[in-house]
C-alpha cells in the first residue's frame, strides 16, 4: 500500500492546504504553523506531565533523569503529578462537550415551553424513543414529552439520580466492570467536580485511585453529555441519513456570498442555514452582483450541517485559518470549542467578519452576539444578513480558492446504518461473521500541526480499509478523509476484497461518516447495539478506535472512555503522561484485565494499522471466527 | 507596634515548629522546606501563569519580557493564557469546597433515611431555620424535614432550579449587582464544569469574560457548597459556642495515646471523637500503660472539632510533618484537602499509624478506610482501637513535644456572635458607629513555605487590632493567631482603646475564630446580616478580608467569592496572574466599579495593615461615620 504523503517540508498531505499556506506565507501572514515552529523547543516538563501548577507554593518540577528533584514542594511524586495532570485534562474535555450537550438540553426546554423560535421537534419519533429511555410517558402530547425529557436530562447533569440513563443501552457484563473498579458515572457534572476536587493539592495522592476518577469522568462524557448533544440534536435537527456532499476549500464559492460555520454546536448554525434560503436575502446577495449564498462548515459544526443538511465542508482543524486567508469569506460564524483566537486578527487582514455566538466564548476582535433559545433564529438571520452586506467588501483581486472539491457520502448515523441493513445489525454481523468484514475501527479526533496535516488518518484508514475492517469516522479524521476521496461508494476500489464486495452491494463508501466528535457517542452506541445482538460485551468485539492527529483534552476525555467502554484506542500522539512510569504502565497494560481493553501510542499510520488488524483478528479467534496471522 | 519575627534564618515565629524542625534536622528526616528549597529556582512562565498546558499542540509559554513568543500555538496571547489559568485554580476551589459539602449533603439524607448509625440531627433549631430558607414546610417533623432539606440541596448543584438559595441572604443591591455582570451563580456543580469548558482550547478566549466566570464560580462556592458544608455540619454535629482550649503542638501528651485528625470535613472525625470517650477503649489504652486517648485537631478538620468540641488545636498546615516527628502521635487520620502525600513515609519513620477514610483521597503508604454514612461509626471505633494497640509500639526516647500549650477561645459562629450581643447585631453596630471598633477584617487562609511560618499572620493581626479593627479568623490564620497567643481575652490589652474596652466588657479576645475555611462563609454572611441591618450593600461596610499566606486553590476562590460579595481582600502571595497586565489590573482596580470591591498584593504585613485599615477608614467616611486619616 503506497503511502500518502507529500514531501516533508510540506505541512499537510492536502493540495488545498499546501496551495492556500503558501498564499499565507507570500502574504506575510501568521498561520498556526509559525507559532508552533516559535514554541520550539516546548518544555519538556510539561510535555512529560512532570510540571504541576496546582499550588502556589509550586511551580514545582520532577526531574525525569532522576537527578533532580523527585517530589513536589507538597511531596507529591511523579505518579501522583501525571495522574493528576491528567485528570483535569479529562475533565475538562467532559466538561466541555456536556456543557454542550447542556445548551441542547436548555433549548429542548425552551421548545417545549414555546419560547424557542425557529426550533422545533424535526424527529418526533426519535423524541418518542429517547423518552422512553428516560421513563417518559409514552402517551404524553410532544411538547409536554419533550418537557419531560428535558427535565429528566437535567436530572443527569446533578446528584439526586445517581447513575447515568444512558448506561443502560450497555451489556450488563459491562456495567458489572464498571461498579467492580467503581468508575460507573453518576451525575455528569458530579463527576467533572469531584475530578477537579480529587486533584486539589492533598486530595487524591494515588495515580491508580486518580486514574479509576479520570475513566469514570470520562465515561460520564460518553454516556451522559456527549450523548445528550448527539441525541437531542438529531431530535431538534432531525436524525442524520445518507446523502451527498463535498469537502475541501473548493466547497467555497468565487461567485457566490461565503459563510463559514465553525465549532461545535448546531444551535446557532441551524439558524444560518433557515436564514440562507430566506429568498428576501438571497435576493439581496443578487442585487450585490452574488449569484448566492453559499454556506460551508469547518470542524465539528460542520459535520453536524453536513451529518443533517448535507451542507459541504470547507476543511478540518489546520483549515480554519486558510478558509480566511482564501480572501473569499464574507462570514466566519464561530460557536464555541477548537476555534483559535487568532481568527479575529486574520479576518481584519481580510474583509472577513468574524462572528462569535455564544456568551461563553468570546474571541478577540469578533463580533460578540449571544445566542440563547429566544434569539437564535433572529440571529442567525441578522449574521446572514450581514454577511450578504459584506460581499460588497470583498476584494475579487485577493480570492484565491485553489481546490475543486471532492465528493462525499455522509449522514451514517446508527439509526441510518441499521436501515440501511434493513433494520437489524444481523447483516453486518453475518458479514463479520463470514469474515468478509473482519471488522470496524472508529477513526477519530484532531488535527495537530505535531503531525503532517492528515497523514494520520488517511494512512491508517487505508491501511485498514484494505484489510477488510471498516472505517467508521467522526470529527476533523471525517473531514481528512473526505478530502483524500475515501468516503465515495468508489472508494470500495481501496478496500480488501471482503469489504469491497459488501460496500459495492449496499453502495456505500469503505469508510463511513458517523458526524462530530460528541456523535461519537454513535459509535460507541452501535458497538453497545451490536455486542448485546451477540450476547458479548463491547471488549469481545473484533472493534477497535483511533486518534492518528488529536490536540484536544476533549479528544483525550472520548479516549478515555473508549477505552473503558471496552474499545482497544490507539493514539497517535502522546499524552502527557510519559515522565510517570506507573500511569504509562497502567494505560498501556494494567486496565486491560478489568476493562479488557487498553491504550496504544503508535505516531506511524502503519505501524497503527498493524496494531488495529491484530486486535481485530485476536478478537475475532476468541468470538470463535475465523481468524488471519497478523 | 513590635514586629512578631524570629531570625531570618528560621521557618516559623513559632517555638514548636523550630525546635520540631531541628528535630527533623539531627534526624535526617525531610520536611516540606527541604523539597520547597529543592525546587528553587520555581518556573518562571508558570509563576507569572504565562505557561499553557491546555493542549498538546503545546505545551506553551509566551516570554515575559516580550522577545520570545507572544502567542501559543493556537494564538492565545498572555492575557488569554493567565485568564484560563487562574479560571482553571478557581474552578478546582470551588470543586474542592463543594464537593465537601456534597458528602454532608449525602450523608444528611442517610440520616433522615435512618441509615447513618451515629449521626444525628445535633441542632434541630438550625435544621428548621436552613430548612425554612429553603422552602420545606415548617411542620414536616425532623426527619421528614431533613429529607427534604437534603432533596432541596442536591438540587443546588444542578441545572433546573438556575440560582442559589443562599444567595437570599444577600442585600438586593449586591444581587442587582451579579445580575449586571452576569455573575449571579448558578448551579454549583454547573459553574465548575462551565469554567473548565470555558478553558477549553478554542471556547473562552476574552480575558475579562474568562475573569467573570471565575468569579461566578467562587460564588457557587460561597454561597453554594462552602456554606452548604458549614450549614449542615451544624446541622449535625451542633452550632458552636464560645469554649476554652489550647493551641500548638503542646496539645499531645507524651503520656497518652494521642489521636490526630486532620483534613477538612467532621463527618469521620466526629465518630473519632465518640469513639475515644468509649469506656471499653479508654480502658484498653490504661491496660497498655496510657494514661487515657487524647485527641488534637491540625488544620480545618482540626477546627470543624475546635469549634464544636473544644478539640484543642496542634497546628496548622505547615505543623502535619512535624506532628508525626514529635513521635508522640499513634494515629493520624486524614480525610482530605491539603494533607501531604510525604505523611506516609513520614510516620513509617516512626510508630504511627496513618489512616485515610475518603475513597476520593488516597495516599502513599496510608491505611485506606473508606468513610460512607453507613460505615462512619463503626469507622471512627475501629480506627481509635487501631491507634489506641499502637501506643504499646510507641518509643518513648523518640517522644519530642516542644511546648506547653497556648489558651484559647473559640466557637464564634455567626450564632454565637449575635447570641453574645443579646441577639442582634445592633450592639456591634453601635460601637463601629460609635467609633470604639473602627471595623473588622477576616484574617483567613494557609501557610505557605514562602513565608516564614505565621508571620503574615500574626503581624498583620497585630496591627489590625492595635488599630481597633475586630480580626475574625478561620483555618491555618486561625492556627496561627492562637499560637501566638491572639485567642484569649487577655489579649485585648494588645487592641487599641476602643476595640479593648468592647473586648474587657465582652469578655471575649480582639481575634474571634469562626473555623474552618469553609467557615468564611460564616465571616460573609455575617458581613451581609451587618448590610442588612444597616440597609446598605457589602462593599460600603468597614470590613476586609486578608489571606497573607495563601497557597491553595481553595483560597483563590475564597478570595474571589470575598471580592464579588464586595469585600476587598489583600493577599500575601501573589497568584500566578503577573504575566498579563490586564488581567492584573482588572483584579487590583478594573472590578471596583462594578463590584465595590477588588484584590490587593502585600506580602509585607504592616504595609497589609496599612492598607485594610485606610479602607476600613475611607468606608466609614462613606457611611458618615468619624473617620482618622490614615
Amino acid at each position: 500500500m503506497k503511502t500518502e504523503t507529500s514531501s516533508e517540508t510540506q505541512v499537510s498531505i492536502q493540495p488545498d492546504t499546501i496551495a492556500l499556506k503558501e498564499k499565507a506565507r507570500q502574504e506575510g501572514l501568521e498561520t498556526i504553523w509559525e507559532r508552533f515552529a516559535a514554541q520550539q523547543p516546548q518544555c519538556g516538563f510539561c510535555e512529560l506531565g512532570l510540571s504541576c501548577r496546582i499550588c502556589v507554593m509550586g511551580p514545582c518540577r520532577i526531574d525525569p533523569f532522576g537527578e533532580g528533584p523527585q517530589r513536589g514542594v507538597c511531596g507529591a511524586d511523579a505518579d501522583i503529578m501525571v495522574a493528576r495532570n491528567l485528570g483535569r485534562m479529562v475533565a475538562a474535555g467532559a466538561a466541555s462537550h456536556s456543557d454542550h450537550g447542556r445548551d441542547l438540553v436548555e433549548t429542548l426546554l425552551a421548545v417545549a415551553e414555546g419560547h424557542a423560535p425557529g426550533y422545533q421537534i424535526a424527529d418526533p419519533a426519535k423524541l418518542d424513543r429517547i423518552a422512553a429511555e428516560f421513563g417518559v410517558a409514552a402517551d404524553l402530547p410532544p411538547q409536554a414529552k419533550a418537557k419531560e425529557l428535558a427535565l429528566a436530562m437535567m436530572e443527569e447533569y446533578g446528584i439526586r439520580k445517581g447513575y447515568l440513563t444512558f448506561t443502560k443501552r450497555l451489556p450488563a457484563s459491562r456495567l458489572a466492570k464498571w461498579q467492580a473498579l467503581g468508575i460507573a458515572p453518576r451525575g455528569i457534572d458530579w463527576e467533572v467536580t469531584e475530578m477537579m476536587h480529587r486533584t486539589h493539592m492533598g486530595v487524591d495522592n494515588d495515580a491508580l485511585n486518580l486514574l479509576l476518577q479520570a475513566l469514570r469522568t470520562a465515561l460520564a462524557d460518553g454516556w451522559g453529555g456527549s450523548m445528550i448533544a448527539t441525541e437531542l440534536s438529531d431530535v431538534l435537527f432531525g436524525t442524520p441519513k445518507p446523502a451527498a456532499s463535498q469537502a475541501n476549500i473548493g466547497v467555497l464559492k468565487a461567485d457566490q456570498v461565503n459563510i463559514i460555520l465553525h465549532g461545535h454546536n448546531p444551535l446557532v448554525s441551524e439558524m444560518v442555514v433557515r436564514a440562507a434560503q430566506d429568498p428576501q436575502l438571497i435576493n439581496r446577495a443578487k442585487e450585490l452582483g452574488a449569484a448566492g449564498i453559499n454556506l460551508a462548515g469547518l470542524c465539528c459544526t460542520g459535520n453536524e450541517l453536513l451529518m443533517r443538511r448535507g451542507i459541504p465542508m470547507a476543511g478540518n482543524h489546520l483549515v480554519q485559518e486558510l478558509a480566511v486567508i482564501t480572501g473569499a469569506v464574507e462570514a466566519m460564524v464561530v460557536d464555541y470549542q477548537c476555534i483559535l483566537p487568532s481568527l479575529g486578527e486574520l479576518a481584519g487582514c481580510f474583509h472577513t467578519l468574524l462572528f462569535s455566538t455564544s456568551a461563553k466564548a468570546k474571541f478577540p476582535k469578533a463580533a460578540a452576539l449571544a445566542f440563547s433559545p429566544e434569539t437564535g433564529e433572529a440571529l442567525g438571520r441578522q449574521i446572514v444578513a450581514q454577511a450578504v452586506e459584506n460581499f460588497a467588501r470583498r476584494n475579487p483581486d485577493r480570492v484565491f480558492i485553489p481546490a475543486a472539491p471532492v465528493q462525499q457520502l455522509t449522514g451514517f448515523s446508527v439509526e441510518a446504518i441499521l436501515a440501511a441493513l434493513g433494520g437489524s445489525p444481523e447483516p453486518l454481523l453475518n458479514a463479520i461473521k463470514a469474515g468478509q468484514i473482519r471488522g470496524a475501527a472508529g477513526v477519530v479526533g484532531c488535527n495537530n500541526p505535531k503531525i503532517q496535516q492528515d497523514f494520520g488518518h488517511v494512512n491508517l484508514t487505508k491501511e485498514l480499509i484494505a484489510h477488510d475492517i471498516l472505517v467508521l469516522d467522526t470529527g476533523c479524521a471525517a473531514v481528512a478523509h473526505a478530502k483524500s476521496g475515501l468516503k465515495v461508494p468508489e472508494a470500495a476500489e481501496l478496500a480488501g476484497p471482503g469489504l469491497k464486495a459488501v460496500c459495492q452491494a449496499l453502495k456505500i463508501p469503505p469508510v463511513l461518516h458517523m458526524g462530530s466528535c460528541v456523535d461519537n457517542t454513535r459509535i460507541v452506541y452501535l458497538a453497545a447495539a451490536l455486542a448485546q445482538a451477540l450476547g458479548v460485551d463491547l471488549d469481545q468485539l473484533p472493534v477497535a478506535a483511533a486518534a492518528p492527529e488529536w490536540y484536544s483534552e476533549k479528544a483525550a476525555t472520548i479516549a478515555c472512555y473508549a477505552v473503558a467502554s471496552g474499545v482497544y484506542t490507539v493514539l497517535g500522539v502522546a499524552p502527557p503522561v510519559l515522565g510517570s512510569k506507573t500511569v504509562t504502565d497502567v494505560l498501556l497494560n494494567g486496565i486491560t484485565a478489568p476493562l479488557g481493553a487498553c491504550f496504544a501510542v503508535e505516531p506511524d499510520p502503519q505501524k497503527a494499522a498493524k496494531l488495529i488488524i491484530r486486535h481485530v483478528e485476536e478478537k475475532r479467534r476468541g468470538l470463535g471466527l475465523d481468524a488471519r496471522e497478523s
